[in-house]
C-alpha cells in the first residue's frame, strides 16, 4: 500500500475528510450542540486500565471518526506500528529500528533485530543500573573524598534531559533518597554557573549523557565540570558515569569514568527515557523500584496501542483527532495543559517528542510533503495558563488543548477550604469549567463579553501521579507522535533538520579559533552580517 | 481617525501591505537574496543605547518597511502611545489609564490622572519598598521567633508572578541577599506542599500579591500558607506582608501583616513588574538599589519609545514587523529563543503579556475584529532549543523567530576550550548559525537533507545581562506589546476572555461545597459530561 508515490493527501479518504471538514464548519455542529449529544462522553471517550481519554469536546461526530479509521486504514498504520515493535529497521533514513518499546519489555518474548535478541542487552543494562543505585544509596559507592553522594548533575541535551526532567519533577514527591537532581544542558556557561552555587562538589556524582559522545554542548559541559571538580582537589572520574552507545569515546578508559551504562542506536534520543537515558538518572533520585514500576506503566500503554483496534486504540485515536484538527480544521498548534504543578516540565518534553520527531517536509520515500505534519507544542499548568494565555484562547486565535487531570493529588489534602472547597476541588473546577467555556461560549450582547466557543480540547485522566501512571503517560504521547507520523507516512526517528545549523556552527567555530590563537585574524572575508557578530563577539560590546 | 466604525483592514494601506505580500513571495525576495544585499544590516538595524535590534533576516525590504511605516500613521500609533503613558483613560472598557511606564518614570515632571499627579504615590511606594528591604537585610525586621528572613514565598498568579520570576532568574548572578525566592502561584496542592519541602518557616517572609484581594487561586494559597505557619507555632501575619489596592481586603488590619504597599488600578497585572508587584520581591532577592537600577533601564526604552519617530523607534518597528509576520505573511505563532541560560522565564513572560494582552476579537470601539490580532509565543533558551524543537522551524511548519544575545555573560569565562572556544564563544557561534541557516537554507539533492530556508527571524542583542539590560528588554516587549494593539485597534488591557471560565467555576464550586455539606447532593441536574468529572472527583477514582 504505502509504497513509492504514495502520498495520504492524494488518496480518496483525505478527499472526503475534506469534504467532510467543510460540513463541519455548519452552525449545527458547533460544540455546544455537539455535547448536548445523548451519550456523546460514553461515545467520544475511552479507558484502558488507568488511562481515561475523554475526546466529547472534540469537533468530531461519529461520520468524522468512520473516516478517520478509514484513514488510519489507508496509512497502514498498525502493521507500521508493528513493524516498529518488532525490530524492523523502520528509521529507513538512518538504516535502524526504532526499539523504545524493547526498553520496558519484561515478557520472556525475544524481540529481534537483525535476527538477534535485543533483550538481553537490555535486561543487562537495567540490572546495572538496579545494582549501581544500590550501591550508591547503601553508601558502599562515595565520592573521591568517602563523601556519600547527594547531588547528580545529569550532563546532556535535547533527549538526554527534557524526558528525564518532566518524570523527575512528576515524581518529586517520591524523591526519598537524600539527592538533588540538576540538569546541565546548555552550553551557556550560566547553567554550569549557576549549579555550582548549589553542589557541594565532594557528594556530586556526574553523568554524561551522549549517544556518541561527540555531542558538541555536552562534551564542552563535561569538560568544564571535570575541571571543576578538579580544581577542588577531587578524583573527578570518580565523581563520573557515562551513558553512551558501546564503543563510544565514552565507552572506553579513562573517560567512562565510575561505570558506563550502554545506549543502543535503535532507541532515539526524544524516545529513550525507558531506557538508561533516564534509567540510570530516575533510579538515583526515586530509587530503582520506582523506575521498574514507572517501565510498568508504560509497557502497559505499549501492550494496548500494539493490540487494541483503532476505535480502541487511545494513542491512535488522539493521532487522528490532531491531524484531523491539524490538516482538515486548520489549527497550527497544540496546548498541552496539565492540571498538576507536577506535570509543569510535561510540555517541554512533548514539544520535543512532537516537533522533533514530525516537522518534516518529505514522506519516508522522499515524496515532498504537500501537507503540513507537525504542529507547535506548548503549555504551562492550569490554573496558571489561565491567568496567563487563555484570552487568547478564549477570544483570540483558537487552538486545541489537551487537559490533563489527577483524580487523587500525591500529598493529603489540607484541611483549609478556603471557600469551601479544598484546593485540589477547586483546582477540578477549573479543569471542568475552562473545557466546557471553551467548547460551548456564551452570547452577549456586550461584544467584548461575548465568547464564541466551539474551541476544541481533549481530556485526559490518570486515578494519580503513581511512577507507572507517569509510565503511562509517556507511552501514550510517544505512541501518539508515532502514529501521527505513520498516517503522514514520514519517518518520525530522523532529525536531519538540525543538521545545517551545526554545520554553519563548524564553519564559524574554526573562524573563532583562528582569532583565538591569532589575533590579526579577522573575519573580513565573511559576509557582512556574521562578521558583525564575530566582531561583536571579540570586542565584547556593542558599536558605539 | 480611529472613530467609529474603524477598521485598520478596511484601510488602504492594508490592501497594499496585502498586495505587496503576494510579491514577497516570489523566489527573488527569498531571504537568501535579501541578506546578501549590500548595507542590509545598516539599513535594517537599529540601536538605541545598549539595545541593538537587528530585522535583516526577516523578509522585508524598503518598501515594505515604507508600507507598514503608513500603516502606523494610519492607525495613529504615536498619539495612542502619548495618550497611554500620559494618563488618559485608554483601557476604555474598564475605563482606567494604563500606566505602568509612570512605575519608573523619575523625572520631576506630573504625570497627571483625573487631574492628579500619580507620582506622588508612586514615589511613597518606592521609598516604602526601600526602607523595608533595607530593614529585612540588616536584620532589624525578622520573624516572630527572631530569626532573619531567608525565605521569600511570592503567593500570587498570572502578573503578579510571571515578570517577577523573569527578572529573578535573570539576575540571579546578582542575589547576594542570602535570600531563596519560590512561587506559590498554582492552587494545585502540589505546588504548596513543593514549596513547604523547601522552606523553613521561622525564617520564611510571605508576599501575598492581588490587586483586588479576591483571587481566587491566591487568596486559597495565602490561608493554606498562613494555616501551615500557625501549626508551625509561629505568629503567621509577622511572616507576611501584601501587595494589593488601596482599601482591597488585604489593606485593612490584620489581613494586611506586617506591611502592605500599594498597586494602582492604572496598571494591569501583566504590565506589572516594574511596580511594587515586581518591586517587593526583587528587592529583597537583590537589593534596593539593583532594583532601582532595572527601573532605570526600563525608563531608558520608555523614553525611546515615546520620542523617537517610527523609522527609529525600535518597539514599534518590531511591533509592524510582527503583524506583518502574523497578518500578511501568515504565521500564526513566534518563537523567543534568549542564548542565555538566566532568560529562561522570559519567553512565559511575554507569552502572557502577548497572549493575553493581543488575543482579542474586538476593536476598542466594538467592531468585529477581521482580522486575526494575537500570535501564540512560545520559546525555551538556546542551544537547548536547537535540540528540541528545531526540527520543526528548519524542515516542517517554520515560525518567527526572536534571537536574543549577550555579548558578555554575568560570570567570568573558564579557562576550558574543548574545541578550542569556550563556552559563551561555542554559544554564539549557535546563535549567529541559526538565523543563517534558517534564513539561508541549503539545496540538496537528498530531499530529506534540503532546506527550503526563507525563515524570518530579528536578533536583539544586549551588552550584558546587567539590571539595567533586563529593565531594557522588558519594557521592550511592553512597548512592542502595546503598539501591536495601538495598529489592531485592540485594547490591551482588558481580558474579559477569562471572564466565563471563572462564572462557570464558580457555579462548580458552589456544587462542590454543597456536596462536601451534605453528603446526599448528587450531580444528576448537571450536564452529562460534568457530572461525571464532578462524580470523579468525589470517588477518588476513575470507573472501573
Amino acid at each position: 500500500m504505502a509504497e513509492n508515490g504514495f502520498r495520504i493527501s492524494k488518496t480518496p479518504v483525505w478527499k472526503k475528510l475534506k469534504e467532510h471538514a467543510e460540513e463541519m464548519k455548519k452552525p449545527e455542529y458547533h460544540l455546544k450542540h455537539l455535547v448536548q449529544q445523548k451519550g456523546r462522553l460514553a461515545n467520544f471517550s475511552l479507558k484502558n486500565v488507568d488511562f481515561f481519554y475523554d475526546f466529547s469536546r472534540q469537533r468530531v461526530t461519529e461520520k468524522t471518526m468512520d473516516l478517520l479509521f478509514e484513514l488510519a486504514d489507508t496509512a497502514d498504520v498498525h502493521r507500521k506500528y508493528r513493524a516498529m515493535a518488532e525490530g524492523q529497521k523502520v528509521n529507513v533514513t538512518e538504516n535502524r529500528a526504532a526499539l523504545h518499546t524493547a526498553a520496558r519489555s519484561f515478557s520472556s518474548q525475544s524481540i529481534l533485530m537483525d535476527g538477534k535478541n535485543v533483550m538481553g542487552e537490555i535486561d543487562a543494562v537495567r540490572r546495572q543500573i538496579r545494582a549501581f543505585s544500590e550501591k550508591v544509596h547503601n553508601g558502599t559507592l562515595r565520592g573521591s573524598t568517602g563523601k556519600v553522594f547527594r547531588h547528580i548533575v545529569v550532563i546532556g541535551i535535547g533527549g538526554s534531559y527534557l524526558g528525564t526532567e518532566f518524570v523527575a519533577n512528576a515524581l518529586f514527591a517520591f524523591a526519598d533518597k537524600g539527592m538533588e537532581l540538576h540538569f546541565l544542558s546548555n552550553v551557556d556557561s550560566h547553567n554550569f554557573e549557576t549549579i555550582k552555587t548549589k553542589i557541594d562538589p565532594e557528594s556530586t556524582l556526574c553523568i554524561v549523557i551522549s549517544k556518541s559522545f561527540t555531542t558538541v554542548e555536552t562534551m564542552a559541559n563535561a569538560m568544564q565540570m571535570k575541571a571543576y571538580l578538579s580544581s577542588c582537589g577531587l578524583d573527578a572520574m570518580k565523581h563520573c558515569v557515562t551513558v553512551t552507545s558501546k564503543g563510544s569515546p565514552g565507552d572506553k578508559g579513562e573517560e567512562s569514568g565510575i561505570e558506563t551504562f550502554h545506549m543502543f542506536d535503535f532507541i532515539g534520543g526524544r524516545f529513550s527515557v525507558t531506557s538508561a537515558v533516564g534509567g540510570v538518572p530516575l533510579s538515583l533520585y526515586l530509587g530503582y523500584d520506582r523506575f521498574d514500576r514507572f517501565l510498568e506503566g508504560a509497557r502497559e500503554v505499549d501492550i494496548h496501542t500494539k493490540y487494541a483496534p483503532s476505535p480502541e486504540n487511545i494513542p491512535l485515536v488522539s493521532a487522528l483527532i490532531g491531524i484531523w484538527n491539524n490538516n482538515f480544521l486548520g489549527y497550527q498548534a497544540q496546548a498541552v495543559i496539565p492540571y498538576a504543578s507536577p506535570l509543569s516540565k510535561l510540555a517541554p518534553h512533548i514539544q520535543q517528542l512532537n516537533m522533533e520527531s514530525n516537522g518534516k517536509s518529505v514522506t519516508i520515500n522522499n515524496y515532498d510533503l504537500d501537507n503540513s505534519s507537525g504542529v507547535i507544542i506548548f503549555g504551562e499548568p492550569g490554573t496558571n495558563a489561565q491567568h496567563s494565555f487563555f484570552q487568547l484562547a478564549h477570544q483570540g486565535h483558537p487552538f486545541p488543548i489537551d487537559f490533563i487531570g489527577v483524580v487523587s493529588p500525591q500529598y493529603p489534602e489540607g484541611r483549609c477550604r478556603p471557600h469551601g472547597v479544598s484546593n485540589h476541588q477547586e483546582l477540578w473546577a477549573n479543569l471542568i469549567s475552562q473545557a466546557t467555556a471553551l467548547a460551548v461560549g456564551k452570547d452577549a450582547e456586550e461584544k467584548t463579553r461575548f465568547f464564541q466557543g466551539n474551541r476544541p480540547s481533549s481530556t485526559i485522566l490518570l486515578n494519580d501521579l503513581s511512577p507507572a501512571n507517569v509510565g503511562r503517560l509517556l507511552a501514550y504521547y510517544e505512541a501518539q507522535t508515532v502514529y501521527k507520523a505513520f498516517i503522514w507516512d514520514i519517518n518520525p526517528f530522523d532529525q536531519f533538520g538540525v543538521e545545517l545549523g551545526k554545520t554553519i556552527a563548524n564553519d564559524l567555530r574554526k573562524e573563532i579559533v583562528s582569532r583565538n590563537t591569532n589575533d590579526g585574524h579577522n573575519f573580513k572575508h565573511m559576509d557582512e552580517i556574521t562578521r558583525f557578530y564575530l566582531e561583536r563577539l571579540f570586542a565584547g560590546k556593542l558599536p558605539e
